[in-house]
């Protein structure tokens, strides 16, 4: 019965999956000037030539991921793409700051012109992951290093000084451990020290921290995940301090499910599933309509933020995800049920069967409010990464019940 | 007919807009510092006690108008609230910058300490505008040179250079006219000459260099009123050029109108009407739902804002002024027959009959999805103005009809 349903799964994730990279193939690479088109219209016409940084860093770890990993994706048009986006990247994504610091853009005009810095570190992140994988493919070793450099400029922003991002110091904005900032570390860590000893022993210190950053986001005596603490782990005041965001907490919980497997600390995975997972879970779901709300606020205040009721791709992907990665470590059912439910919203909700590729954006109700496939947020990586994740879990899952 | 129709929006107009004050005395005065809360939820808790200066600024601002040209509002406590709220703003509104330059912070803490600056120009805007008005109903002639002051640094800005913003210069980023800029200038050149001939004088060229920038937004043969275009008026590329915001473009309307009027410009209150209250109303009227829609793609295509198909509150406030100043100037029944058509939705969808004020966020369906009554972006500004306008108009067009 189990098998049978889990075998249902996992075609229909390949299936998706297959779909969700040829229409990537064919609408966003740039061969002109090389990287990706991200704006992409329901129907695959680019509406704006626009690079954002994320996406490119994104859709060059996840080509190179998907062919160095996965058999029918080692085909040559995806590395030949993951190589010019990296190129492009290399070539444009550092942006000249006032400070002096080496800063990535945020956004590029088509041609790799500067548009936007953002005074954060993501846009950094995704070059690490991006130039990362990408030289596990090609064996560049100049190019790893330069991911390797990038990232301990992060390290050093993060936990060290963060005057090189530009932000001025002002006296009412006092310090926040916002969870993405950990959770990204994190997730980078991951990606460097795989089948690397001489990186695990670099950042197994780092990545220690970050899980103990990410648990001070466990508050209210465990009833909630919020995004924003003190440095020490205290509730912040205001909306700030309240803000849930449950598609996070969820992306949380299977990156800590992933270090706890590692680690095999199986006190790490309880407080993983029971708290990153079960209770974000509980909060986020729309009881009327179903789907997980974007933003919540702990004592029940609508949220400022206009989206909040909306049901994003991507909060699902992230559930998704560590549903069956919970399940695949645990082998408890009642996670497995849960992975249904947000299976049903999901694949009933998301993806359009006529142009391919997944809505991004639907409201509270679950209709379809922008219709494009690809925007400033959105490229090829929750996706495709959902749908990689999953079906290897299957995968993993099917071989054991075949043993 | 009409008389007896005017009569019954004034009423109404008259009502809202005393319940609408009586919110805000009653909710927003910090006792304690000065100043006023803006995050007020529905019921009148605050639910945030951060400052926002754009609208600590309009708060002012309002105050003092109502009380200095509305006979019932001329009472004790608005004048002490209003005073209250500039000494907040003058003494915590200044902020440090890398660059040495004084800009006015975004956000300050209850007590007064900076939490953000924006790269831009509104908190100083608004800042003017509340010195501006204050100063006319105290005397304080110190203040209102603060507020000159600063007009002069904001032209500077905007005129001569903009480095003091501390925007970095991006190869990618080029110049665009963004209608928000010269609409606000004029905005406050209107406030700075209203019955002072050497502030006339002093800022005629400047409120002729804004007509000139907001006319620029005018584009594809008059069909489409563009947010942003290049400095010297071509449209831009991307979504960036095709984005409409109707109730901006009807704000700038009747910016127009109010400059056409004092200018005697019948050419200008035509293309006021044609191109900035006609066009805009027709681009942006949901016909299926009702209501304006809140960001449109001039091509069709959607908008990237999550939020573009929501029915915001203040656009439909600057449709109705838009609408009845058109009518007021001309006598056009159409004119006065679209401001009927805007007050029925909006009367019917935003004010909250239990607790008071109005609703900002709906749906593209026109249901509540936020329903504080003050936040971030919203304030006591739009509601009251709106109202303070309308029923002033209607004043002077039911006098008309009795004369």
């Amino acid at each position: 019965m189990t098998a049978a349903k889990l075998e249902q799964y996992r075609e229909r994730i390949r299936t998706e999956l297959d779909r969700v990279v040829e229409f990537w193939l064919k609408y966003s690479h740039d061969k002109q000037y090389g990287g990706f088109f991200t704006c992409i219209a329901e129907d695959g016409k680019i509406y704006d030539e626009l690079k954002y940084v994320w996406l490119q860093g994104r859709q060059v770890w996840m080509y190179c991921r998907l062919y160095r990993t996965m058999e029918r994706f080692r085909r040559p048009e995806i590395l030949d793409a993951a190589k010019l986006g990296g190129a492009f990247l290399q070539k444009f994504a550092r942006a000249p700051t006032p400070g002096g610091t080496e800063k990535c853009a945020f956004c590029l005009t088509r041609d790799g012109r500067a548009v936007k810095v953002q005074r954060t570190i993501f846009s950094e992140c995704f070059y690490v992951m991006a130039m990362d994988e990408l030289a596990r493919v090609t064996g560049d070793k100049d190019m790893q290093a330069d991911a390797v450099k990038m990232m301990d400029q992060l390290v050093h922003w993060v936990r060290v000084d963060p005057s090189g991002l530009g932000r001025p110091q002002l006296p009412g904005d006092s310090p926040v451990n916002s969870m993405a900032v950990p959770m990204m570390l994190l997730c980078l860590v991951d990606q460097l020290i795989e089948g690397r000893s001489e990186m695990m022993e670099k950042y197994s210190e780092v990545g220690d921290w970050c899980v103990k950053q990410i648990l001070q986001h466990v508050q209210r005596d465990g009833a909630a995940i919020l995004e924003n603490v003190t440095p020490d782990g205290k509730e912040l005041p205001g909306c700030q301090g309240r803000q849930q965001n449950p598609g996070h907490a969820l992306e949380a919980g299977w990156f800590l499910l992933q270090y706890a497997k590692q680690k095999g600390d199986a006190q790490l995975q309880k407080e993983a599933i029971e708290k990153f997972i079960e209770v974000p879970f509980h909060a986020g779901w729309d009881k009327e309509h179903g789907g997980l709300f974007y933003f919540l606020d702990a004592d029940g205040y609508c949220p400022t933020q206009l989206e909040w009721s909306m049901k994003l791709w991507w909060p699902h992907c992230e559930a998704l995800i560590a549903y069956l990665m919970a399940y695949s470590q645990t082998n408890e059912p009642l996670l497995l049920s849960r992975f249904s439910q947000v299976y049903d919203y999901t694949f009933s909700h998301f993806p359009d069967p006529e142009h391919g590729e997944w809505f991004g954006y639907l409201s509270q109700q679950g209709n379809v409010v922008l219709d494009f496939k690809g925007g400033p947020f959105k490229g090829f990586f929750h996706v495709p990464r959902c749908l990689y994740i999953c079906e290897k879990l299957l995968d993993g899952l099917l071989e054991k019940q075949d043993s």
